[in-house]
Formats: structure tokens, C-alpha cells, sequence
């Protein structure tokens, strides 16, 4: 195959995500949301948000190409649920196998390049990791909140929970974290999110 | 309002792009796919086919800005099919009205950027523009190509509308409508599309 013919056969496998279903709702709360609707929504999220990232230097399109490309991996392993804990070693394992065939349906160097910058924005240590996974985090809040706390309720998810699966924000955004941390107190306040501490569950 | 608070309100507003439905399948053919999933695919689809863009000096940040965004306007204006075209006049009135609420929602200097990226795409002067003018038809056509046509007999599109709506590839990128055009043929040989002149209809 040409580079091109590999490139367009990546391009159709990844046609796929758009048949991920996550735990979040759409705002109107009609549905589920997927992967390639939840992606496309980050990466307008890094365009609109990336002046409140603490690295002002921040790479913007190195972010972009996270988010577009950071849940191709669910394809092969699927959608883990943020607060299914004992499901997280063994999604790592899937998700390594995962990448390694889907990105290695590209010609180098993309193949090289997109399968380091999936594995950057996993390792959460470069500022633009740092920064999509806040916005990764950020999304679902607004979603939840939004559908008075509609994914929450299902799955019985308190508020200590959800302080613990987002304070990372702050290591992308000290500016966003101080937005989802009210929207987490408003969100018990106005009985969308049940107040609870861990061992509650 | 804060500028934290209008760029969120923009976010949210967004959401709506996820229920805007086009006239392309996914390619499992189990569905039509949505704007935002669309924009998310054009996106990849820049960041892995940009090394064929005729401006070898493009600059490929603006052109993901453009292909996230570019459809928003569609929340107020809905989805207009490429091949309606006593539509078209309607149209660019409709979408210009729904960009200058949508990107009102942002706070300044972020509306004035987004509007001007949103009009120089539809402009189609620039290299950005017509590259991603470009992946705006590659898409479909690769969509079509691979649910059998499905779209296409549905509408009783034949092969001249499909050239004549998609020739503007070559704007963008030459080595992209050389693939295009083989695609098309190929389409009428394997009976997925039916050999035309806009005459026919």
C-alpha cells in the first residue's frame, strides 16, 4: 500500500469512534454521548480555553492533536467508566495493544508520531497533557451538571468521588479547577450530586 | 458576565452541533452521522493529510480551527445537501445571521477571530481555506464510496453532480483529487454510483 493508502485506511478504521458510547449525556439529555462527538468537543474546548492553561506557552496544536486523537485506543478496548477503579489495570493493558495496531495502520513517521503523543497524553507530565486532560475531565462536569446530574444519579457517584476524579484539573488549569470546583459545591447545593465521602460506598 | 462565563455559555450553546444531522452514513451504515462528528473526522483527517495540501507552508492550526467551527452555524441554519442548490441563497443568508449569534456568545478578541476564521472559510481564497475546503467533500465521498452509494441513491445523484461538487478538491490539494477522482470512477464501474450527465435530471 501507498502512504496514502495506509493513511486513508486509518482514516476509515477510525470512522468507529463515532459508535463509542460513553456515560455522559448530550445537554438536551436525549442520549448518550460518543467518543468522536465527546473529542470534537475538546478540542473546540482547547481552542476557546487555552488562555486559562498555567503554561502559558502551551502548544495549542500539539493539544489539539491529543484530544482528536486521545480515545482512538476505545475502539479495541472500549469505554472504561471514570469511577470503575478496579477495571484500570486492565484497561491500560488493552488500551497499549490498542494503540499499537490502530496507530500502526499509518506510514512512519504519523505512526511514530501519533502513538508518542497518545502515550504523552497518557503519562500526564508535559503541560499539554496536563492541559487536555483537565479539559478531558471538564467536559463531563458540564454535562452532568447540566443534566442535573443525570449520569451521577445512575450510577449513585457522590461528591467526594467526583472532587477526587477532577482535582487534576488543576494541574492543567488553576483557573478551571476554581470554575469545577463551584460547579461540584452548586451541584450538591441544588441536589444534583448526592454529598457522600468515600466510604460511603 | 465574566469572559470565563460567555466563552462556557458558547461551549454549552455547541452542544446542539451533536443533534444536527447530515445526509452521509457512518461507514457501518448503521445511521447518518451527526456535524459534530463530521467535524471531528475533518480534523484528523487535517491533521494526517495536510502533508498533501498544495501550500506545503499551510498552516495547519488554523485549518483544524476552521473544520472544528465550521459548522456551527448549521445550529440555527440546519444542514443544507450539497446538491440543493435553489437552496444555496437562502442559505448564506441563514448562516450569516447564525454566526453572528453564535460567535456573539464569545467574548472579544475570540468572536472577531472565530467569525473572520468561519467567513474565510466560506470565502475559499486562502491555502487554509481550500485545504479545508477540500476534506469537507473528501469525507462524504469517501463515506459514500464505502456504504455503497447508499446516499447517493437515495438522492438520485449521478456521476456528473458528484464531479462538478467535488472538483473544487483540487483547489486544496491536487494529489487529494487524484485519489477522488479515481474514487468516483471506480464508484460508477462497481455500480455504487450511476453514470450521468447533469442533463438526466
Amino acid at each position: 500500500m501507498s502512504a496514502l493508502e495506509k493513511q486513508i485506511a486509518f482514516l476509515l478504521e477510525i470512522d468507529k469512534v463515532k459508535t463509542i458510547i460513553r456515560r455522559t449525556r448530550l445537554l438536551d439529555n436525549t442520549r448518550y454521548e460518543n467518543d468522536a462527538e465527546h473529542s470534537w468537543h475538546l478540542a473546540v474546548m482547547a481552542v476557546i480555553l487555552a488562555p486559562y492553561a498555567n503554561d502559558s506557552g502551551l502548544n495549542v496544536l500539539k493539544v489539539l492533536k491529543m484530544v482528536l486523537i486521545h480515545d482512538l485506543v476505545e475502539i479495541d478496548a472500549g469505554d472504561t467508566y471514570l469511577y470503575d477503579d478496579h477495571l484500570k489495570a486492565e484497561k491500560a493493558r488493552k488500551e497499549a495493544l490498542a494503540a499499537e495496531r490502530i496507530f500502526g495502520l499509518l506510514p512512519s513517521p504519523q505512526k511514530e508520531e501519533l502513538h508518542a503523543l497518545w502515550e504523552e497524553f497518557e503519562a500526564r507530565q508535559t503541560s499539554e497533557a496536563l492541559f487536555a486532560a483537565s479539559l478531558d475531565r471538564l467536559e463531563p462536569l458540564l454535562q452532568n451538571y447540566h443534566t442535573d446530574g443525570y449520569a451521577w444519579k445512575e450510577h449513585g457517584i457522590v461528591s467526594t468521588q467526583v472532587y477526587k476524579a477532577n482535582e487534576h484539573i488543576q494541574k492543567g488549569s488553576q483557573v478551571l479547577w476554581a470554575y469545577a470546583k463551584d460547579l461540584i459545591d452548586r451541584a450538591v447545593q441544588e441536589g444534583k450530586l448526592k454529598k457522600g465521602s468515600s466510604e460511603n460506598i
